[in-house]
């Protein structure tokens, strides 16, 4: 997360990670989701916070999914049912649940076919937002599987040289365990940001950096700037732009990693791709496990991880620079500070959990 | 293929496809490889030629291929053996074998087991260049699968912030399958540029766009120029970015692909990244695919496709340009182009197989 996106301090009420894990839990379960999957989906929420990923945590998503509950169009009790099943991939109908909710059975149950051939992968279609989607990858981690997770939604993001959005912000992550090191664990948008941050950005007042965004007319912005006009995360008429931002600069590279998203969520879930076909708009996911143990030696696998890591890390800086980090690293270092000193919520996001709170008839938020 | 790396009309001599695989064959052949492994590598190397990828083709590549088997580099008959294998996965030691002469066989693997499994995944390790991988995932997609293939060698593509390289260009592709459109086909490095367009704009005396390499320190360079100081694809001091070029700009997004292209091809078959250990630098490959009718109906799957990439190349361009493209567009077009009027190698190319033919006692390649 860049430093741009941060919570400025005199902005930021703490709260504990529990009692954060416990309020979404008592939302999720006011509207009508069962306990069980309600804490599943608080811990996902909760979690993203924790690590400092503020675009995927409470902030810009609980008031939304809350709204879709209600506004019936996600389904709070969803009962998901396998289209077609193999040794190794099974195919799953979402029946319009929220994926933040349904992602962690759903890996388990990739989890599951890799111990048995190596490999598992499931896809799942007519299921709403998943969240931060690498949760999902490093579940599989945590249980000595290499994990990737993907997921497609509705299109923000143009393809090179195009005027018209055709794809999500598509991100990828994967997740490898390691033995005595921060695990491995990516998660990153295939646009240049991701959607969320636009929102983060118009809340903490931080500028646009070159290449992130395309003007109405499709034009690649290479200047720094204000958030277009809008609310939330949209911005009239502009766009998201494909990681590499511009032909040269790689562009059509972004963009064919979101279209590979796109092939991987949508259409091996036997969907249709939004771009065709809007009408109904749901998300799209991908769960894959990867059994350490089928294809080496597990316990050297996690020592050649160590090494790798510490490689990584021990790199010599450019100027200018302090470290090399790697993906996952300050996530871990950040994850340790909150749990002893509390997350930094916006006092803004504390404001709405207090109004939902009360709306609903349930405890405050508990800050410290 | 940028237009600046284009053989210029006059310094090119055009040669039938057909005439470029025989002389590649005999070359193999000559070189002590058996004929049906030479002519699987000779269709990985032409093939990119006929499809513009004039950075994978002959033309950087096959010297070093026929350098490395005289000097013993390379085994010419390599015996491979599986270390661990499952319904769905396998990982096999390539016997010092040139990956361009194996990927065909071990991708077939894959597809094999993902008949049975779903999906199938083979990792290959100790084993040569593995030229275009995404000729590998088009073997996928013509037997119907969506098939992925990446591959990672030396290192020479910094981390972001990082002033010392960790990583190949690690490379990933993906193909589809289409009802009547040209193949959905991606391949591409997770740096900024694969390395032999450094070789090539050397050759064609194009300049380097902004973004794309850093200097000795480590500091990305951001103005266009020439290629610095060296021979072939190597540049004195000088490295590779991450795709996304600068932190703000996403490098960080390039870095990460990369690290999950050398976990799941080094890692995932038993071996030492290189940025560990480069006593006796191999590649490492790894081949999947999904038998799309594992997942879903195959014709709809098709169906779809086809809908989805007339959308794409539907789509309004932006300003300055004709039109919006996808992946595998350009090279399906290149190649109906170029199966009519030969493919156009720069003279110098020509030179050096006349002089390889004649040293090895072989027929002279054929020109238009």
């Amino acid at each position: 997360m860049l430093e741009r996106f941060r919570v400025p301090p005199a902005e930021a009420v703490r709260v504990p990670y529990e009692a954060l894990c416990q309020t979404v839990t008592e939302i999720f379960v006011a509207c009508g989701v069962p306990s069980q999957e309600a804490a599943a989906g608080a811990d996902v929420l909760a979690t993203a916070d924790l690590r400092g990923v503020e675009s995927h945590g409470v902030s810009n998503s609980l008031r939304y999914y809350v709204s879709a509950f209600r506004a019936g169009d996600l389904n709070p009790r969803p009962c998901w049912t396998i289209d077609r099943e193999t040794a190794g991939t099974a195919t799953i109908d979402g029946d319009r649940g929220l994926g933040v909710l349904q992602g962690t059975a759903a890996m388990q149950l990739a989890i599951d076919k890799a111990r048995r051939a190596g490999v598992g992968v499931v896809t799942m279609r007519n299921s709403g937002h998943l969240g931060a989607v690498g949760h999902f990858a490093m579940q599989a981690a945590d249980q000595d599987m290499v994990g990737v997770c993907l997921t497609s939604t509705s299109p923000q993001v143009l393809p090179t040289f195009g005027a018209v959005p055709r794809f999500g912000t598509n991100p990828i992550s994967f997740a490898a365990p390691a033995k005595r090191e921060p695990v491995l664990f990516y998660d990153a948008a295939t646009s240049t940001i991701a959607t969320n941050k636009i929102g983060l950005a118009r809340r903490v007042g931080a500028p646009l950096a070159p290449g992130w965004i395309a003007d109405p007319a499709g034009t690649p912005v290479m200047a720094e700037g204000p958030v277009p006009e809008g609310e939330g995360v949209r911005m009239s008429g502009h766009q998201l732009l494909p990681l590499g931002s511009t032909r040269e600069m790689g562009s059509h590279k972004g963009y064919g990693l979101a279209l590979m998203v796109e092939v991987m969520t949508t259409m091996l879930a036997g969907s249709i791709p939004t771009m065709i076909d809007d009408v109904r708009p749901m998300a799209h996911h991908y769960f894959a496990a990867y059994d350490v143990a089928a294809f080496t030696d597990l316990d050297a696998f996690k020592e050649t991880m160590d090494q790798m890591l510490q490689t990584l890390a021990a790199t010599p800086p450019a100027p200018g620079h302090d470290r090399v980090i790697y993906p996952g690293l300050i996530e871990h270092e950040t994850a340790i500070e909150r749990r002893a000193n509390g997350i930094p919520l916006h006092r803004e996001v504390v404001a709405w959990f207090d109004s939902c709170t009360e709306e609903l008839g349930l405890v405050r938020l508990e800050r410290l």
